[in-house]
């Protein structure tokens, strides 16, 4: 089996997204496209563009054929037929494209953007399964928005995740962008947490940064059984990147029930090493590369290999984190397959694996990992 | 000189393994098998395997072999050859086919086992010669566990060194385990050591973790002029990952003696390009990749040429901090030279090295530098 | 077009050095020769050499033909050859042979070295144009030195950079030498700094160590509205390398204004990945892989592929950081065009890339992006 034959073999296997978001449904105009396709928050300078990126080249290559272009065209030639064709039909000849088997959407608000499709809309338009990743930030947001009295916060809040368990497949906390990673690891006590809640402003109940109220929602996530997903390394440039590094987890990773949430680390980059350690000595550990592939584009093999260094296969997970733009979901999906098999195709041309081995590991790393832990 | 060819020249170098334990004497049970596998201390959640890892994977390739099996065996199959051969011809087998001149034996104590091999059973298994390196933090505990007075232990911990440094290859410090490398760099006077070690409890004597205590010892050893391993980075889930970046010793390396001990600094991923600058820029420190090797299985090379970056070739050294199961002493022997051979042969095709000089980096890796650092 | 062809189409290109020191003009004998190919400031322990390296193979490969040796002569015979033909002549031939369009010259003073070639005469032995980077602190030093009064010392030192600013092509700080990263962001008022220098010995005003006037030059260079460079990452064995990750800057790069200076992070090393990350996410911040890519010789090309993972194609510059000998200048130019090349290659190989694309971003990595930055 050559390297054609095993990339084949997995461009055929089922594929769960654990972590991605939605697209998208108005129409997006090149200065927007631009900022959608960074973590940057701002414009380019002068004479350089963010489409003169991985992630841009990527785009071209493996989106353009989609929209009926050459491989390789300029990016205003690009830009041009995806508006012809507008968000909607772009949306879904790529989602459909990517062949992802069963998304699971982290529905939590960013920017209070508000035309991103349902759940129910992506699912018609990918043609595939959804679940749905609920935000404990932005449910503790909802409850302390309402007006809720601060010592009626922590029951109401366990109620609302206990109620969410029943139809979410997960939890997710950005912990590590609203504090980061170098939190107090045990678990606040109710008083604790009701008395950080009372002395909160309007604006800080809106944005909640307080490390006592989140070590709460967290400790309360890692009580609920379902996996719970942490943002972690690589994001946009609010957080401080050295303080989402996963290895400050450890003082937690120890405390925390092993029998209650498995703990999903996402994205990691630049220090997915750091998770695969972690993925390694504790159960209840697993991490995935998602970010870090669609942005790094043509240069993601090298990390997908870095990525099956020290953790268990049955550790690493996929996801694309794409939000928006169908681009970087169908990014995701392809470049994962391909930057995976040319990993295990390495492993097997030296003699180092079979390819039965190769095959089986991207199977688990392609949805029965995420099958097993989501119990989907 | 093709590929081939330099994988087995370097396959005929002798090989020092300047970092290692000892062999367990006892049958090892499945789940205990794959314990010793992984740095984790606690069983794969259901569904998963210690096994179904880059370790269990070389495992299979490399080792079936010697039992008679073939390459890529199913993990159970593996596991009942191994069961009806015994550990101790196993061990035989592997120590032997691992080809090793010369191993180093850290004979610290680890949970209290003692079904090790002695030195002299190992010796006799593998078929070549061994040296002991002597773990600071057990001889300190010997003297603490013995009831010594606090003022009596500077001056018998000095003397036990000295009469340990007859016999001893070398000393090696857990203290990365025991509290990490953000230590006071500052050697502490006797009179501090008494005053910590009088507030001691007996616990506290048997497992030594007081900082005070732990650089005393750090810089008695520093001071014996044999050299000095220390643990750093990547190990078991009890050590805090960030505080093992060997980065964090650069206040310590500038303040100890140049004409004193040869610090060298074990296995190290994924800090193993600080390692590298390290030893490029203090004379007195060297490194490895131990553990990061066998551990990473098919993809140590990336991890090998990374090794490969800052640091003078005089100053890089193969361990495999082997510990209990003979296939680790296999495996890192293995990968070592598999992958030392590859990276050296990239630069060959590359145009940029000569193989004479790919040849000389192996010898100087695989045996020449331990020998000189450790006046074999 | 093969990778031969790519090869010698990038050699073709122009290529700025953007961050460059000048080169001794008196004879250098054979131990300083091997402490100028390093960052070490001793002498390698005995047995081993500084020249058994990365950067002393790439020596002998890559400069022992263009003094009319065979590729692969041995150190000594090297080092014979070079004497002969004098350091003059070394200089010339290798400068030459570097191709490089235009050096961006550091003339901040290193260890009171007195024998480093004039820009003019660094021009006229190159063969190419030269610009000037103004070191902060040796400017600042020059006013504390010359006995300026504390309160006349903001205004001074803005003045001085002001008149600087007429011909320099840029600014340098090395505060990640005189303290780290891990500044406190804000600008110091001008009374905090008064405060400051006020309290200074004469030997604190010829070696800057505080850091409330180092953020004052900081604040004062990132206003000037050229761009500022700031060593980050590996560099000598003063240094404290983990208070050198560029990341520990977000906090600073959040509060500069947009609008002024560009911010060139410089090396990066073993931090590469967290520039590139700051690339992306800024706008205002630029990143090279300097001294890494002298140093790591042959093993380079990975470091190099590293750096085209996050950052935008029009945020990535070439430098080669060589201080004192013409190899580490020669050395810099052929590993980075070499370097450049494999990586792009592959992307092309892999059918990632197309040919137009890989030359697209060689030719902006060359030269483009700092002649746009630079204003040259």
């Amino acid at each position: 089996m050559n390297h054609h034959d095993l990339l084949q073999a997995v461009d055929r296997l089922p594929l769960i997204d654990h972590h991605v978001h939605s697209v998208l449904e108005r129409e997006i105009d090149p200065a927007e496209f631009a900022l959608l396709l960074t973590e940057s928050a701002e414009a380019a300078p002068n004479g350089t563009s963010h489409l003169d990126s991985q992630a841009g080249f990527a785009l071209r290559r493996h989106c353009a054929p989609l929209l009926g272009l050459p491989r390789h065209i300029g990016a205003q030639a690009y830009l041009e037929e995806r508006s012809r064709l507008g968000q909607h039909e772009v949306a879904r000849r790529l989602l459909r494209a990517s062949e992802v088997s069963v998304s699971l959407i982290d529905t939590g608000t960013v920017g209070g953007e508000t035309d991103l499709a349902s759940n129910t809309a992506f699912a018609a338009l990918a043609g595939h399964e959804v679940g749905e990743i609920v935000r404990l930030e932005s449910v503790a947001e909802g409850l302390l928005g309402s007006g809720i009295a601060a010592e009626s916060f922590p029951a109401a809040f366990r109620r609302a995740v206990a109620e969410a368990s029943l139809e979410a497949a997960g939890f997710k906390s950005i912990v590590a962008y609203r504090y980061g990673f170098d939190f107090e690891p045990a678990p606040p006590s109710d008083s604790e947490t009701i008395a950080a809640v009372r002395g909160m402003s309007a604006a800080a109940r809106r944005r909640l940064e307080d490390p006592t109220v989140l070590r709460f929602l967290l400790w309360t996530g890692a009580r609920s059984g379902l996996p719970l997903q942490l943002h972690a390394g690589y994001g946009d440039a609010d957080l401080d990147l050295l303080r989402c590094n996963p290895a400050l987890l450890m003082p937690w990773l120890r405390l925390i029930p092993r029998s209650g949430s498995p703990i999903m680390l996402l994205h990691c980059y630049p220090y997915h090493r750091e998770a695969g350690y972690l993925a390694q000595v504790f159960p209840h550990v697993y991490f995935d590369l998602g970010l870090g592939i669609n942005y790094s584009g043509a240069a993601s093999t090298a990390i997908i290999r870095e990525g099956l260094e020290l953790a268990p296969f049955g550790k690493l997970l996929y996801s694309s984190d794409a939000w928006g733009l169908p681009e970087l979901h169908l990014l995701g999906a392809r470049l994962w397959r391909a930057g995976l098999s040319a990993a295990l195709q390495e492993f097997v041309d030296r003699g180092e694996w079979s390819t039965g081995e190769a095959l089986r590991v991207a199977e688990l790393t392609c949805s029965e990992n995420a099958r097993r832990v989501y119990g989907l």
